[in-house]
């Protein structure tokens, strides 16, 4: 029929549809965290997993295919698929063990100075080979699919040897190639200092600068290199240098910053340009100023600062009015936040950060989605980006972060496949 | 074959079963919250939902009638049912907007004279009917379910009123019925004055004594009675004479207490001999005392603490160091706690109140069995209690508090029938 759009995937009868519309050509528009621009009552309908058409009157306006998939929400929410922009996914051992010694009153140094911390899940992972590290983290993202999220960040920076990153990064590869999920690869190398250069940081940073930045990029294995620059973990030379080399290299770069105390660290990732600054909790006004002018994002990870109990929070609030673009993520690892769940990161955000539910969807769908470099093809529900949907349990949107600890999908649709 | 202990369910291969046993017999052991009584590798047996054996060899020890059902944990961990000792479960309407204006700093009280808050709930239930109650409730039950709980006690307290109150609890009755779970009904005519009160706190509190509650008892709808006992609510005097009426009645005593404020509730609720005592973030030292001499239980609400971003946390080593027995409960409701998970009450409870992951599982079976009058028939895996046992995607107990925001239940078994 002339005129009408084709298409092989309908999703008709969404009661309510956040779109998230009109983002999608900048990034700079993500400073305003109130644009959910809901549709209700309308259907969605997608080309071989791209959306071609969102309109009330599907019969008028679409084709479909022979062999389409159609699937109604029936009155239901519907919202782009939820995007975790920090994770640390792929590791060899939990360390339930420690979660008890802070319940019993261990600060997270003590745990670390005990041999606990990031250097035990180091140790873990360097004892693993790549199938078992990928068969363990496989379940963790399924886990992630069936609580609404389509697309995640990992990071690798429990190898911290040539050898060993370049393993946790081949493994990233290969879940990306056997999940439905988009896998979206960061180099950490500079996670922490391994255990033998315990006394020669100097020399660790050489050997980031020098070989496992270099091996990860001639490989392709990563988008974007991280750093942990914090107090007793890398300083702020240390992380200017790794990261100096890695945008040499071409990779664009994040950072842990102002984690547990104030370094000034998003001042550094601003002026480097990066793409974000992860933590934040003790980040300054200045902090706050240098990200906004540079539209470096803040991405949140409220699950770390619950976990671990932490008596300081983000300064959210003033970082939404000075205009930095936030992003929330789950921050999964197994030290300090072990969840797979956007949902109650996003209740998380409400209750702990005092986001409204509206600035918690925005920061979870098309503002992660821009702050790991995927804003202008995934997080928002309009023509052009990828049919990344969830259908909610829910009538409203207000419902998801507040109904919490449970999983209120319905449906996740990735690329116009039904996936869970 | 002579010997043998016959059975018609058989859970075998069991990793790391938490038996909880010993304290069957009496409350009094639940003073000690440490008492997981783990067995590794074992099954367990039940004859028509009750346990019947428990050991190693279940071919030489166990004859299974013809039709059984069995079932492998497949070396997982596997905890009794998880018992919720304090909910709100039958409710008319969600309240998401009041969730978004506390994220716009609104504080519970200001939202309570906004018009929302419990009147609010009283308002909505008064107006819809008994079906429509069910219909709202039960897929609520059916998350308490899949998360692993399968006991819950349940409240009335929005209705208000003598034909409300029964509708409500009428309702709690047919979901009773219904749902596989098992339901403990308490009667909460004491939650709220009704707007028609609003001037005449006395007339209500003569309403409840003189209709309510003897309504309630004559058909047999209410274990317990429960009062909300906090400034600006019922007072002291008002608390005491609907609870010397309901004990009259033959109903066992609750009490919402010292959770806004200290109003040496507990001691209230020590000194007549409630079961329990729920809440308690502001009790004293006092209070402390009474409840331990009592043995009253505390049931403690860390969701509830959470949701409204408390600053104040019970003092819960003080409590256990003292010997009071506590529990742990969701308090799902739409206002102060919208979850139906015990396993982030769990978390919660590790994480914000310090509890140790064995405490919390503690707290979260047994104990919580006891503090709602059942601890001599569920809540334990040994002999005479009911096969209510949940089998966990997990390796160790402690995995479950630690690993948060998802759903570990792998199988859920109530009364020896595989129902999740």
């Amino acid at each position: 029929m002339p005129g009408k759009i084709e298409a092989n995937f309908i999703l008709t009868d969404c009661g309510e549809l956040l779109t998230m519309a009109g983002g999608r050509l900048s990034p700079r528009r993500a400073a305003d965290l109130s644009r959910l621009k809901i549709i209700n009552g309308c259907s969605v309908a997608a080309l071989d997993g791209i959306i071609v058409w969102v309109g009330a009157d599907p019969e008028a306006q679409v084709t479909l295919q022979p062999g389409s998939v159609e699937l109604s929400a029936r009155g239901r929410l519907v919202s782009p698929g939820l995007v975790d922009a920090h994770t640390h996914p792929v590791f060899a051992a939990t360390r339930e063990l420690e979660f008890e010694m802070r319940a019993l009153g261990k600060s997270y140094a003590e745990i670390a100075a005990a041999g606990g911390g990031i250097v035990s899940s180091v140790k873990a992972l360097r004892a693993a080979d790549h199938q078992q590290l990928v068969n363990l983290a496989l379940p963790r993202l399924d886990t992630m699919l069936k609580f609404g999220t389509t697309t995640v960040e990992a990071k690798s920076g429990y190898g911290l040897s040539v050898d060993d990153e370049i393993k946790m990064l081949e493994v990233i590869a290969a879940l990306a190639e056997r999940h439905v999920l988009d896998l979206v690869p960061t180099v950490l190398a500079g996670h922490e200092f391994p255990p033998e250069y315990r006394d020669d940081h100097g020399g660790y940073v050489r050997l980031i600068t020098a070989e496992i930045l270099p091996a990860v990029a001639e490989r392709k294995l990563a988008e974007f290199s991280d750093v942990f620059y914090e107090q007793g973990v890398f300083n702020r030379e240390q992380a200017r240098t790794v990261q100096q080399k890695a945008r040499e290299l071409g990779l664009q770069l994040k950072f842990h910053v102002d984690q547990l105390t104030n370094q000034e660290g998003a001042s550094l990732a601003a002026e480097m340009g990066a793409i974000s600054a992860d933590h934040l909790e003790y980040v300054s006004s200045d902090g706050i100023a240098a990200l906004a002018v540079a539209g470096t994002f803040g991405v949140l990870l409220p699950g770390a600062g619950y976990f671990l109990d932490m008596p300081q929070r983000p300064p959210v609030r003033q970082m939404i009015e000075a205009g930095v673009p936030l992003a929330l993520a789950t921050d999964c690892n197994p030290g300090s936040c072990m969840s797979e769940s956007m949902q109650l990161m996003m209740n998380l955000a409400c209750v702990t950060y005092k986001m409204t539910p509206a600035e918690a969807f925005c920061a979870a769908t098309t503002n992660a989605a821009w702050s790991i470099g995927r804003g202008d093809r995934l997080g928002s529900v309009e023509i052009g980006q990828q049919a990344d949907l969830v259908v909610w349990d829910a009538d409203n949107y207000r419902q998801v972060p507040y109904h919490f600890g449970v999983n209120l999908v319905r449906r996740v649709i990735k690329k116009g496949r039904v996936v869970a």
